[in-house]
């Protein structure tokens, strides 16, 4: 348990009808003892709950509720409390004052969370999907989060990388035997272990695209020419989907003009300028930006206006569209005005036909957009990598094991092996925080928000 | 104890560490053991917290602790639970939705405290403390909402009322009695008891205008000629009190730019445009506006440019402000360049001087806007009045008396006096809650926010 008592508020800042405050330490109870008239809180139990005052000196500052949580039993492992009070942030405020008088000091950003990880409760991987958690937008992302914090990958990861420390030690062992060539490990066996590592870890890899869309949601461009529509299908999309996010008042964030929720995935779109060929310098540099954000994007919904378009006019843009190498839905926007031999010719080219306006095919266009992201796998609680970090470290084991394995094949001396299968155990182990710096940690927790 | 469930977020939207969703209602504790997975809940004492899954059939939702509180010791008095969960809009949402699968239903605008100003909790003069302590803006607007959530004048209303409830059963017992010439209660004993009563609703009424200025804070507005220097006097103001506020974190909600907190008082300062005689059609508009403002005020603060200002300018503008009828501050600006002369003929004339950029006697100048305010009534704990409703209900209460000590003096009929009487009683009883229509509470509750 850490020395000093931290506290910070806990739920969200305004006026509500009760605000929480969080304090861990060792002396959490005590602090708030100090300041608390009701019963004596040093001598009730874990996980109970007690009405009385908070008090700075003779004034009263609050009528509170205190729920008090016992080392080992509660989020950070340490003794803790929360102060429930009126959600007012004046008395937030006033509380927090006097108990930064009594000997608490402010918590940190994920200070609360990162002493839960110090004290066992869960791994690195474990710890970053409380925050990941916290911040998800959508469903999936909350599913894909709370997967990662019970659990997740962690206990694979940390099994094979036990059987992986089995290998490097032998390995270890041999080098101290210096010229004598004995062999403790098993050269095969270890090819085989490897083979199951990487197979695991590229799984772990490959649902990283899926896993990023969850989380970051898919930055989508809707294009094409000026007058083609673009507004009002994002109006469209926009206007089917807002009754469905706020039919719960009170729950809903404040609507970002242009992110939708589809099939559980946040789809941000990002307006552009209609593309067309100009002499005009202000708009050539608006339609120069368009196309650098299509290039950006995850994904472009290119709208056609059917009643101005020909098939030249569709060669040329679909040729542009295949240079970016970004998935695309080309969309034949109008289509109740549209002449049916232009779209007869259209439909083998693979076209989604739609009115905006007049709001027809729109679901059809919906699930086209929802292909291209198997999203059913988070529901059913696949194993999967929404986190950049273990991405990344995931793609750096690879490659040392893949090193490994060379290293094998060429019979490279059992120095060489023996650090490359280091550096796999080194990237393994930062993923779960089995190794971890305090830069690592700082880095990571400093993107929390106070009071978790 | 109602029949229906009632459940809301009663933690502030928007991400964070931890968000609270409260139940109340027969069902309260059953309908979260639905969807809960750990201990039984229905088996566990009040005033604990369980750890375990929330879930919406075999999907995990969150990992949350759940407090359970008993009829009758919750806030409601009602059967009630209390779930932490992360504090993500998305979760809040899900939880919500699977409670009310479950057979809750959303809680209207209040209805917590409604039920518990119905169960007896509380009287209603304390119900609508509980909305005023959420709101309260400054830490004196906290100790006044305190202060009358915790019983303020309700216990000493009822007392008396109860008294008068007493003469007025006499008094119509003999009008039972028709012609013959009884007298069961005393005509001094019932005056002495008005006097009384009197005293106490005027002390009240009379604590309104500071309560009022402590609740709602105090609409200032700074005026003078262009380039008196009223934008550097704010922001100065501004500036030297923003440190003070925001010295503790994540605490303090969004500054509205144009709000003072200087000596626990909340003063909004209201931007004028500067007073000249202008042959500008588009800039009269502007200084009439000013002139409208500052009728609305309830303090100016008037700025002379020492440098610019002669006596006769002076003495036109007092005119105009001593017309206006509202405590003002004459305040000459840029002492440090003024000429000596000027400033011994204006000390004479109850002047403050300042300067607002060299940031000279500012202190001065806020003591002074203080002594309008006497802020210390709070802090002593009196008994303050600073709600609308009661502060008319008091003097409805007071005009109804001196109905009836009239009609005593002038021998009025009992049935007379006993009606004054009872509407007497039917004021103060509204003020408590012992007399209440549903429009009344209506209107009361429909103001709290949801979750309260």
């Amino acid at each position: 348990m850490f020395e000093e008592t931290i506290v910070a508020l806990a739920t969200a800042q305004g006026i509500s009808a009760i605000a929480v405050i969080r304090l861990s330490g060792i002396d959490a109870i005590a602090i708030t003892q100090k300041v608390f008239q009701g019963k004596n809180l040093l001598d009730q139990p874990s996980h109970t709950i007690h009405f009385g005052n908070l008090k700075d000196g003779d004034r009263v500052i609050d009528e509170v509720l205190v729920s008090i949580f016992k080392a080992p039993n509660s989020f950070t492992k340490e003794n803790s409390t929360e102060i429930s009070c009126h959600g007012s942030p004046v008395i937030v405020k006033e509380i927090i004052k006097v108990l930064l008088k009594h000997g608490a000091r402010l918590a940190l950003p994920g200070e609360f969370t990162k002493r839960a990880f110090l004290h066992g409760r869960f791994d690195l991987a474990q710890a970053e999907a409380v925050a990941d958690l916290i911040h998800a937008e959508t469903d999936n992302a909350r599913q894909a989060a709370l997967n990662q914090m019970r659990g997740g990958f962690s206990k694979e990861i940390n099994a094979l990388r036990e059987e992986l420390i089995h290998f490097a030690s032998l390995i270890e062992l041999e080098l101290d035997f210096g010229e004598e060539d004995v062999e403790f490990a098993d050269r095969d066996d270890l090819k085989q272990l490897i083979y199951k590592i990487q197979k695991y870890t590229r799984g772990l890899i490959d649902s990283f695209d899926l896993g990023n869309v969850i989380k970051n949601g898919v930055p989508t461009v809707i294009a094409g020419k000026p007058n083609a529509g673009k507004s009002t299908l994002l109006n469209t999309l926009l206007n089917e989907e807002k009754a469905i996010v706020s039919d719960i008042a009170g729950t809903t964030r404040d609507v970002i003009e242009d992110e939708i929720i589809l099939g559980g995935i946040n789809f941000r779109f990002i307006d552009t300028a209609g593309l067309r060929e100009t002499q005009d310098t202000i708009e050539a540099i608006g339609v120069e930006r368009t196309r650098e954000r299509m290039k950006k994007a995850s994904l472009i919904i290119y709208l056609f206006d059917l009643t101005q378009t020909t098939l030249e006019d569709i060669k040329a843009e679909e040729e542009h569209l295949l240079s970016l190498n970004i998935p695309y839905i080309k969309v034949g926007n109008k289509v109740d005005r549209a002449d049916p031999t232009l779209i007869e010719r259209l439909t083998a080219e693979n076209f989604i036909f739609i009115s905006a306006s007049e709001k027809i095919y729109i679901h059809e266009l919906k699930e086209k957009i929802l292909s291209y992201f198997h999203v059913n796998a988070v529901k059913t609680g696949d194993v999967m990598v929404t986190n950049l970090r273990h991405y990344q470290n995931l793609l750096q084991t690879h490659e040392s094991l893949d090193r490994v394995l060379e290293g094998l094949d060429h019979g490279i001396t059992g120095d060489i092996v023996a650090m490359d299968i280091r550096q796999a155990l080194h990237y393994l182990g930062e993923i779960t925080g089995t190794i971890t710096t305090d830069d690592l940690l700082d880095n990571i927790f400093s993107k929390f928000c106070i009071g978790k």
